[in-house]
Order: structure tokens, then sequence, then C-alpha cells
């Protein structure tokens, strides 16, 4: 079977990144001051995510349990088990990917901080490297993970949309424990350590340092691949789903549904081919070292997608060109998340000029700009939607009058998977260019606590602000994703659910649209909120060892690390739970109570403004960190002006949007695709549906 | 005809108005200082609104030529004239309605502020009863205007949709150029007057004291005014249209289209009397005095519900029920803005204590509580939708599985149009405590500037402090009712699109949802940089003045109020242009392209997301503005402390949300639904649809 295939380059790319692994582990790991260093975030990062792992796992069981118990259905009696059984499995997974992708960039860090003091390119090998293994594992993981079950439960995608679910579920509590950790830390750190005491950042007197830095490697490394993770997972589910639409699977029969894996077979393959061309000639820029990684893997992929449509859909190019709408969407969200976070562009500007007036007019211009960048995003996205659809349809009716019934319409959305499908491949490398900011953010915290020479922190520097903007790119990467998984996996609810449209104009739909909506400005403020309260009890916290130990300011006593990364970690843990519960028991109350169509609109709402949210605070976040970078790279008065202060404020303001409730949206807009269409058999007997 | 009640009503409430108009200017104005401030605001807020008017004149009448030349229809070939006609006069009679306004209160804050010299009973009637002028003058015009085309047009009222358009076109140019002048005016004050110069609030020295107190009439009261004049007239329009569908009129005919005038009328009769019992009894707190107005006028409208019911509806009670559902929504409504606003409360608790870690703590945690306001709101209003749905279709079938087409459906969603009544019936009472606010605040900006007694000015602080909770609850009630219009003018629009469902499965649906949270955030993100950007002027006018006229800051010379005057009338009306362009265009433009139910799709969307963003920015920043009056009332350091310097910039930054973007998207969520029911006709013509 042709699934061999997919074994097989699953098994080669985490043999690849195996060896990559020990590749890195045989590079020298600096002085003992930096491995000390080192050895400290290690630990903290490792005590976290043990302890994180371990909540997960208690909530994790206790929806086992109630999914094997509540799940019927009369036409197959074990749906209960599959789905609950697909949900742990897809749980345990994703924990691994997020486990593996930290113990990596915990090794790395150190690593490419002691190459900084040799060579940039050296640092810059590590350092991406790093990222590797963490883009090879967590698509490889998926990719075993949906194929063995897909051979396990007889070759129905349907059962195994727990698997999916699972993976959201547990990508929901990383992604949101991990970023309320970094940057409850971050924003102590700052508040107290910079403002406060007027040290400056990543400076060993700070108690919160090395929290601050082990946040770096749970919220951004392991929360970020649980959630591209799961992001990879409910698309390929989705797709397979959609290619059992009666339309599309009378044409290419277990053709269609196999598309979707194959298609992630060629990601890694490109990935594996693109990561040879990232090497940084004689002086050359890192970035452009690692966008003609991009490019090759994206080259690649196209090629992949151009075979496997002649091979599996009887030569349909059109199927072929969607998937080239998704790759080039890709390129263009990330041209428009740079023009709206770049400082060198008028946005970013806008708002340092602004702060010159004082932090609000800044901070009304920074919000004002996260909610600008949806414009172009929107139209590029939507625009994307349709020429899928029309591709796929053969434009013979486009978009309006066309019955959901009508076997165009079934193949119509089939392009837009594949559109999917083709914006995702290349999720290996963008995974592999994101992974490689917090791993030289990390280096060059080590470096600064170990009080290196210049020279070697001018080089993690020059890294540094690479990673900042890769890490930007992939973050709008990610939303884009999110947008089109989304329509795809909705389509595939209304498969699952035997729904033939969902109607606004009914008030249960439209309420349950109106709840969508609210779900996501509960959940982002909880969110919020959950960083101001970690944040507090770790102020508290910084305050008293500055006040108690004495002769931590001048650099004679060493402060208590261990107590701060405690005092995160628990409070992380306990400020997770609720807003995860809020999105996992909202969506289901209104399936029990209104029923299925209800559901349907509380998850069209729910996705569209979900985007919309992330956006804003992704992108608007962003650009107040780079106005705050602008005048500290010397303009309007540089670092001693009022202008200064203004946009450090705005900074902070921007942390818990952009690094905790942004980033936690990608994948509620997500968990509330893959919940619904694993719950869809309950919503029948809804209350007064 | 039973029309002729209604003339009757509406006549009778001017001519009180009229009367209370005549009252009100034989009081007395006090001192001759007094005089000169009062007439430097009248006459700065005079040439403001003239100006505006002109540029609403202009474009107005462009549109109305386009549309008189784009409506076609092949039944009613004058459907054009018939629309244009009716575009004009809805855009006149709304400017008209904002002048009033702006004439009684620009007559009232002096004499309210003689009145306060001597005693505060006095000092309370008069703003009150300017307040009253301003609430019965909006909703007579409204009514008249209505039933005078309803008349001429033959009694259909689809054809006079183009009266509502015109009311929210007008309405959404005054709100926003109203908005953008008071708070451009407002922070320019605050930057340069209280942070930069420290000198207090409304103190005569500062430049920008006057154009501040002139936006408080222009964007308070002719911005609310024209807000809430097309909020009735869009759900008087909408209910009647309502009333046509085929199951509803073969039941009550006539009568269920008259129904909503009627109950109009019954809304000015309860205000008339309810007016009786605000009075302060011997140092009764206002805020009880008002109450207890409203409550009146509540009741009164209850009874006519059931008069009304019991003569037009054939007794059907349930009808009667929907509209105790709106009245009570309108109470419960009240009372979450007060919890989520008032300093007596957790949210804006926190946010006080948040700020003693620093501004951009205090601001996430309003930012927070903003969002976490939504959460029971929408739940209200999605109760209240279902019940009326429920008891319109006499809870044979709830929501989910009937159809659009059956006749209980039918029923059902006029029982919403019923509720929505209901809510909107005590709005000109509404509108009298709404009015009151600002006729107050104005006062004792007279009052300070004039230099008068202590006693004075706690007398009319404690009519402010009352003033400032009218207005948060007043704008609660402004979302809850555009929420429930909204509903209502959606179903109105399926009915002349003659559309039986939107199905967001479409891609172009889809599209045009996405498209429609996007104009939210786009027009949000514009009109907050509008105020930044005319406030940036008028900063740099200030700091001119304070530098270059000599003896400015010791107050032996007066400064140029006139110049700020101008130049923020100016930078409002050119920045009021862009944003309000984008919604009238981006609806049409996609209903052109994609056709009809993508509009519908763009509609409800963008509906739901302006109730959240509306309600968002509105607690919000009310939230943030009580914190800081909470530190400045003696708590935590009180006004010396690093925490109220903290939450003046949360203010800061709060005054562009709460009072220029969040009511503006009361207005545009409502543009949403009479633009697209006026355009209808056209978007059969869709491109691609």
């Amino acid at each position: 079977m042709v699934l061999e295939y997919v074994f097989a380059v699953s098994l080669f790319s985490l043999a690849v990144a195996a060896y990559v692994v020990m590749w890195i582990l045989k590079q020298d790991t600096g002085t003992a001051q930096m491995q000390e260093i080192s050895s400290a975030i290690r630990s903290g990062a490792e005590a976290y995510l043990r302890r994180q792992y371990k909540t997960i796992s208690v909530i994790a069981i206790a929806f086992t349990i109630l999914l094997a118990v509540a799940i019927r259905d009369p036409q197959n009696q074990w749906l209960g088990l599959y789905t609950a059984g697909g949900f742990l499995l897809g749980a345990l997974c994703s924990n691994l990917a997020g486990y593996i992708a930290m113990f990596i960039s915990v090794r790395s860090n150190i690593r490419t901080a002691r190459g900084a003091t040799s060579r940039l390119d050296r640092s810059l090998k590590v350092a991406f490297r790093g990222g590797i293994v963490f883009g090879l594992a967590v698509v490889s993981l998926s990719l075993l993970g949906i194929s063995v079950l897909f051979l396990l439960f007889g070759g129905d995608p349907r059962l195994i949309v727990g698997f999916a679910f699972g993976a959201s579920f547990a990508a929901l509590f990383a992604q949101l424990g991990g970023g309320i950790y970094t940057k409850a830390a971050d924003m102590s750190a700052d508040l107290v350590g910079k403002v406060e005491a007027g040290i400056p950042e990543d400076d060993p007197r700070n108690p919160a340092v090395i929290a601050d830095l082990v946040g770096d490697n749970v919220g951004d490394i392991a929360g970020r691949g649980a959630d591209l993770f799961e992001s990879i997972t409910g698309e390929n589910i989705g797709a397979m789903i959609l290619g059992l639409a009666p339309a599309v699977y009378a044409v290419f029969g277990i053709n269609g549904l196999i598309f979707p894996l194959l298609a992630r077979g060629f990601g890694l393959i490109g990935t594996l081919v693109g990561t040879v061309f990232v090497y940084s000639r004689k002086d050359e820029d890192p970035f452009r070292s690692l966008t003609r990684g991009l490019v090759v893997t994206g080259v690649i992929c196209a090629l992949g997608f151009y075979l496997l449509t002649e091979v599996l859909l009887n030569g349909e190019l059109n199927y072929f060109y969607a998937a080239l709408v998704g790759i080039v969407g890709a390129i263009v969200v990330a041209w428009i998340t740079d023009y709206y976070t770049s400082y060198r562009r008028r946005p970013t500007l806008d708002i340092a000029k602004a702060s010159e007036s004082g932090p609000a007019p800044g901070i009304a211009t920074g919000l004002a700009v996260g909610m600008e960048s949806t414009g172009v995003f929107i139209l590029v996205i939507g625009a994307a939607i349709l020429l899928a659809f029309g591709l796929g349809s053969g434009f013979q009716a486009f978009a309006g009058h066309l019955s959901v019934t009508d076997p165009l319409f079934q193949r119509g959305v089939y392009g837009t998977a594949i559109a999917t499908m083709g914006m995702l491949s290349v999720t290996p490398m963008v995974l592999a260019m994101d992974g490689f900011g917090p791993i030289v953010d990390n280096a060059g915290g080590i470096l600064e606590m170990s009080g290196m020479s210049e020279e070697a922190r001018a080089t993690s520097d020059r890294l540094d602000s690479v990673g900042n903007t890769t890490k930007a790119l992939t973050k709008g990467y990610g939303v884009a994703s999110a947008a089109l998984s989304a329509f795809l996996l909705f389509s595939a609810f209304l498969e699952v659910a035997g729904l033939s449209g969902v109607d606004l104009e009914k008030p249960g739909v439209f309420t349950g649209a109106l709840i969508g909506a609210m779900l996501i400005f509960m959940f982002s403020s909880l969110a919020i909120r959950a960083v101001g309260k970690t944040s507090a009890v770790m102020i508290l916290e910084i305050r008293r060892q500055f006040k108690e130990i004495p002769g931590i300011m001048e650099g004679k006593s060493k402060p208590d690390y261990s107590r701060c990364i405690d005092i995160s970690t628990k409070a992380a843990l306990k400020n997770m739970v609720m807003p995860s519960l809020l999105v996992v028991v909202g969506p289901v109350a209104v399936g029990l109570v209104l029923g299925a169509e209800a559901v349907g609109g509380l998850l069209m709402v729910g996705t569209v403004v979900g985007i919309l949210m992330a956006l804003f605070m992704n992108n608007g976040g962003a650009a107040l960190d780079n106005a705050k970078k602008y005048i500290e790279a010397g303009h309007l008065g540089g670092k001693a002006s009022q202008a200064h202060a203004a946009t450090v404020i705005g900074d902070t303001l921007g942390d818990p949007l952009k690094d905790t409730a942004g980033p936690s949206l990608h994948v509620v807009v997500k968990l509330l695709n893959t919940i619904t269409l694993a719950m869809a058999p309950l919503f029948a007997f809804a209350l007064i549906g």
C-alpha cells in the first residue's frame, strides 16, 4: 500500500532528526559559567514541562473517560472508544512533540552561544539545526500517528477525529500555560528590574532572569510545537474527511484520502533538501540564508503536488494550481506581517512618533495598527479561499448560487482543502525558522549573563534580530493556516454532523454565533489576566529578594533564581486551567442545549473573530515591541528620551497580547473545530435544538 | 386612520419640548464671566455643527443622486426615487435632531451652572429638562418622518428604507466627527495641560479648554442624538417590514404594521409622565430621582404594550410578554454595564490595583475587563432573542429545526421585533438621562473657569458623578438595542432581498463574513487613528501658545481659544470621512461582487463583531476612567501616587476607545443593516455571485 511510503518518509525524517540531535550534542558547550546558567535554564524548563504535562494528563484522562462513555452512535457502537483512544494518543503525541522541541532547544542554546564566541556561521548552524529537529519531529510524529490510526481504524478518517481533538486539547494547555509563564516572567523581570531597579535586561542580578529564559523554551518552543502539531494534524484529518464527500470520492476514490498524507510527506522531503541550503556564505545576511532554505522547500513541495496530482487525481491540474494558491498565500501573508510589524515601515514608525506625545497616544496607535493589519490579510485569505474553490469546481459556478449539495460544490471545497495543504506543506521548514528565534534569544541571554565578550554578543544580537523577524512571520503564517484549516474543518464538521447548512437567520444559530464570538473575547480576557495574576506574584518575590538579600545589587551575592522559577511554574499552571476549560466546555454546552446547527454558527463566527483578534493582538504587540527597538536604535532621541520610556510601557503591554493571548487563539480556533468534530454525535440529542 | 393618533402624540411631544425650551431660556444665566465662557462654547459648537452639516450635505447629496440613478426594480420603476427621497429626508431629520439637541444643551449648561450656585434641585431640574428636550425632539422627529412617508408612499414600509439609511448615514458622520472632535480636544488638553504644564483640568489658562467643552456638546449630545435617532428609525421601519411577512400579515393585517408606530407613541407618553416624577426631594440622591422617572416610564410603556396587544394583535398576550422581555432586558443590561465600570465593583478595582505595578499592567487589565464584559452581556442578549422568538412562535418549535419559511418561524421573528420595540420604548427617557451628563459636565467646566465658589462646584460635581453613571448606562443600552435591532433588520434584509437563508458554509458567504468582521476592525483602527491625528495638530498648537503668549501661565493674558477650536474643527471633519466611507462602500462592493447572500454573511458577522468590539471598547475605556477616579477619591495613595500617574495614562488611552470608536460602532452596526436594506435590489446583478 502507498502508506508504506508515508511511514518510510516519517521514519527517515525522525532518523535525520536523531542524527542532528547527536551532531548538536557533540558541539562545544563553552565556559563553566555558561554551562552553569544553561543547566539552570534546562532544569527549570524540564521541571515546568514535567508539571505541565502532569496537569494536562489528569484533565486529559478525565476527558478520555468522558468521551468513551458519552459518545454514542447507533451505527457504530465502538465510536466512543475510537474517539477516546484517538484523543488520548493525540494528547500524548502533542506532549511528546513539545517535549522533544524543548529537549533540543535547551541544549542548542548554549552551543549557539558558544558558536557566537567564534564565528557567525557556526552559531547560525547550531541554532538552525536545533530548529530543524523541532520541525522534523513535530511533523513526522503527526504523520505517523494519523497513518497508524488510519490503518488501525479500517481506513475511515471520521473515526480518527479524536486524535485531532486530543492534539488541540493538549496544545491549548501547552501554548497557554507556556505563554503565561514566559510573559509573566518577562513582564515582572522588566517591571521590577528595568523600571524600578534600573538594571539592564538579562542582568544576572535580576532574580527573574533565569525564569525569563526558561519561558522562551516552554512558551515559544514547546508551546509553538504543540500548536503546529495540532494545526497539521487537524488539517490532515479534515482534508481526508473531505475526500469522503460523495462527489470527490466518486472520482478519486481512496486516492483523495491518501493525497493529504503523501503531500505532507513531500513537505518533509522538501525540508530535508531545503536544510542543505541554509549556510552562511562569508558575511551573508543570516535571514537570506534562511529564506533560501524556505524557497527551496517551497519549490520541492510544489513539484510534489504536481506529481501527486498527476498520479492520484487523474492529472486534474486545477488541484495543483489550488496547492500553488496556498503556497503563494503563505508568502504573501509573511510579507504583510513584515509590513505591519517591521520598523522600516510606516505603521511601526507611526507608533514611535506618536509615543513622543506620551505612552497613551503610542499605545492607542499600536492598538490601531494591530486592528488595521487585519485588512489586507483578510482580503488575501478571502481571495485564496474563493480562488481555490473556483479551481476545484472548475469555475463553472463560483460562489453564491451553487447549492452545498451540488457535486461541483464538494469538489470546490476539496480545492480549498488542497490549498490548505499547499500552505501547510512548508510547515516543517517554517517551524525550523520559528524555533531558531528562541534558541538565539536564549543564547544571547547566556552570553550576557556569563559576561562574555562584546564581540560574541554582537554576533548573537545579529542573529537575535533575525530571530525576531522569523518569529513574527511564522505567527502570521500560523494565523493564515488556522484560517484556511478552519474553513476546511468546518466543512468536515457539516459532513460529520449531517447538516446541509448553517443558517444564521435562525435565532438559535445567531445566538450560537454571538456566543462563539464572545468565547474568543472571554478567552483573551482570561489569558491576559492570567499573565497579570502570575506576574503580580512574581513581582512581589523579586522586590522581596532585592530588599532582603544583602549585596544582591552589587553582584556580591546571587539571587534565588529557583524561587522565581517555582512561583512562575505554579501560577502559570493554575491560571491556564480556567480559560482552557471555557473554550472546551462552551461549544459542548451550546451543542447540548441548542443543537448542531447552533454549534455551526458558534464555530464559524468564533473562527472569524478568533482570527481577527489573533491578528490584532499579534501584530499590534509586535509593532509596539519594534517601535521600542526603533527608538533604542538611536532614533527620536534614543534610549534616554521620553519617547523611549513611552514605548517601554507599550512594549510591556504588548507582551501578553502578542505572546500569550494571540498565539493561544490560533489553537483555540482549531480546538473549536476539532472538539465539535469529535462531539458532533452528541448534538443530535440537544435540549431545545 | 389610526395614524392620526401617532401624529397627535408626536406633535404634542414637540409642543411640550418647545414649552420646556422656553422655560429653560427664562432661567437666570449667572455672572458676566459665566456668560462669556458659555457664549464661547455656544459659538464654537454652532460653528462646528454648521461646517459638519455642510460636509455631510455634500456627501449626502452625491449619494442621493447615486441612489436615484442606480436603484432599479422591474416591479417598481420609482423605487430609486423613493429610496433617494427617503434618504435625503432621513439625513436631514437626523441633522436636525442633532442640531436641536446641541441648541438646547449649549443653553442649558450655563443655567445649570447658575442653578448650582443656589440649590442642587434647581440645577438638576435645568439639566434634566435640557435632556428631556433632546429626548422628545429626537423621538418625535423620527416618528413623524416615518409616519408621513408611510402615508405618502402608499403604506408600504419597504419603500421607506431609504429614510432609515439616510438617518444612519448622517448619524455615522455626526457621531464619528463629534467623537473625534471631543476626544482630540480632551486628550490634547490633558497631555499638554495636565501632564506637561501641570495645571488642573478645565483650567482657563489651557488654550484647549473651550474646545474640550465644545466637544462635549458636539460629540456626546449632537452625536448621540443622531445615533439614537437612527436606532429607533431603523428599528421602526424594520419591524414594520417584518409585519409584512406572510404568516404575520395573514393574522394581523395592517395592524401588524402600525403596531411599532403606536408603541413608539406610548414611549413618548410614558416619558412625558415619567418626567413629572423627576424632582429632587430634600437631599435626595439625584440618581434615585432619575431612576424613578425611568421606572414610571417603563411601567407606562408596559401598560401601553398590553393595551396595544389587546386591541391590535387579537389579545395574543405572548407578544405582550415579548415586549416585557425587551424592557427587562434594558434594565439587566444597565446593571451589567454598571457592574463592569463602577468603581465600587471588582473589575474596576482590579485595574486600580494592577496600576500600582505600572501603567502597562493597569492598561492590560483594563483591556481584559472590557473583553470580559462581553460575557454576561451576550448571554443576556442571546437569551432575550431566544425567549422572544419562543414567545412569538408559541414555543411549539424553538430554535433549531424550524425552517425559515415556516409560518411559526415568521411569527417568532415578529416576537423578537416586539421585544426590540419593548427595549426601545423607553428611549426618550434614556436619552434625557444621557443628555443630562454632558450638560452637567459643561456646567462644571463653566463654574471652574469662572472661578465660582467651592460650594457651587461641589454641587455640580455631585451632579457630574451622576452624569458619568447615566452616560455609561445609556451606552450599554445603546449597544443592547443595536444588537436586537440588528437581528430584526437582518431578517428584514432577507425579506427584501428575497433570500431564504444565509449559509456560511459557502465560500463566498464565508468571505463576506470575514470582510464584515474586518470592516469593524478597520473602522475602529481608523477612528482611533483619527483622534490621534487630530490631537497631534492640537498638541502642537497648545504647546506653541504656552511658549509664545507671554504671561499665559500666570493668568495675566488669555490664551487664544478660538484657534484651538478652529484646528479641532478642521481636523475632525477631515478625519471623519475615510472611516465613514469605508463602511458605506465596503458592503456595497461585496454585494456587487459576491451577491446578496455574501452581504448577508457580512451583515451578520459584522454585526456580531461590531457589538462585541463596541462593548469591549466602551466598557474597557469606562473602567479605566473610573479606576483613575477611584484613586483620585483618595485610595491606593491618592492623587500623588505612582498608581495615579499610571491610571491617568490608562484613562487617556481609554478616551478614544470609549468615546470615539465604541459609540461610532453602534452606528456602524445599524448602518451596515440599513445600507444593505436600501441597496438590496442592486445585489441581484452581482459579478460572480
